[in-house]
């Protein structure tokens, strides 16, 4: 995915995983550094409701107006950022 | 949890997390310096099969096979790791 795309589609997930991709709820999973595949498979589980537990009703809403290439590309960003967000 | 406990039980773990929980499959996540309240979550999740999609069928098996003692550790354990594995 093209990580700028992802960075400019990524307003709508700062709220909860921040700006450095390290959230500050204990819930809610740190995404910098993550591998770029699973984001995309975990945006998609979510899409599709496949992933149910936990918080996962929340990503439904979000990731549910997510198009393919948003996930592609927001899963590009995430990925791009420093782990541990330093 | 305790992460020296959960280090100790984290051999079925290494196979595709590695020991620094960064894995080395794309698909795979990265679990170190995770947070700890979502890696309980997540493996819970796996556990009660309401995690779906992607591999998540790899998980149930082996998240059925931990108790949440287990979980709890493991959690403490790889949240405990150095974000990015450096």
């Amino acid at each position: 995915g093209d990580a700028a795309a992802g960075k400019a589609r990524s307003a709508v997930c700062v709220a909860c995983h921040t700006e450095s991709g390290i959230s500050v709820v204990p819930i809610y999973p740190n995404l910098a550094g993550q591998k770029e595949a699973y984001l995309v498979s975990s945006m998609k589980a979510y899409k599709s409701q496949e992933r149910k537990g936990g918080n996962a009703a929340i990503m439904w809403a979000i990731a549910g107006a997510l198009s393919d290439e948003d996930i592609n590309n927001l899963a590009a960003y995430y990925a791009s950022l420093p782990a541990g967000g330093n």
